[in-house]
């Protein structure tokens, strides 16, 4: 793993968030790789798989939503060889027709290198519970 | 990727529930590479970094635990050098000190080969929302 190869890695995840804040479905879909097997969770939501499905939601998505705004923390990046995959905290403002809401979202973005580019393969992301809300040692 | 290598990444995610239903930590702790970046995300807890943390909760998980089995639905993996990642929803039935209880869960874990064993690096579930309990194009 070179710096250059972290650098590139991180600013492939950086773009992500950035076309998830422009709501703007043709930046989505850029950065996705066009393959049956890419596959999306969002929050709650059932696994969906293939381009085409995970482009879908999206527009529904950035349909439902006025504004976004990211903060990521905790971001860790691994290397290995042409996978890489990020895990991070996304800090979450958003607007909708129902007002501001804030979130707190744990994901996992796997990528692949194809030539030159790393494209995003797989995002799952899930709410986290704050610790008050949830008792340590229950699975759910 | 040949057939062997499925068979091999599904086989060491079978391992990962066999050793998750056996409640034995130490079955647990040999399926793990033994690195700082190891990270687990179970339902709702924020992220876990580090083999010592992630097996700390396994130990906690486990010691509220009377029974648990998985039924495993939905299974894809992708395998790309030596990583693989499996994505798929797990059928739980648990027996806490509480009863019974059941879940659906949503699972992404990335293995790393090692020699010839493909060894877990990354686990993270969520909780599948049932479509009537939540608004569809909906982030939260």
């Amino acid at each position: 793993v070179t710096q250059s190869e972290d650098t590139q890695v991180a600013a492939a995840n950086q773009r992500f968030y950035a076309a998830f804040e422009s709501l703007d479905v043709g930046r989505m879909e850029a950065l996705w790789l066009r393959e049956r097997y890419v596959c999306c969770v969002h929050p709650g939501w059932p696994p969906l798989f293939g381009w085409g499905a995970v482009m879908q939601s999206w527009q529904q998505i950035f349909a439902n939503t006025l504004e976004m705004r990211f903060r990521l923390t905790d971001v860790q990046i691994r290397i290995a060889g042409d996978i890489a995959w990020a895990v991070l905290t996304e800090n979450i403002e958003s607007r909708s027709a129902h007002g501001w809401s804030t979130g707190l979202i744990q994901a996992t973005n796997i990528y692949e290198r194809h030539d030159a580019d790393w494209l995003i393969v797989h995002h799952h992301g899930s709410p986290v519970v704050h610790p008050a809300d949830d008792a340590p040692g229950q699975l759910q």
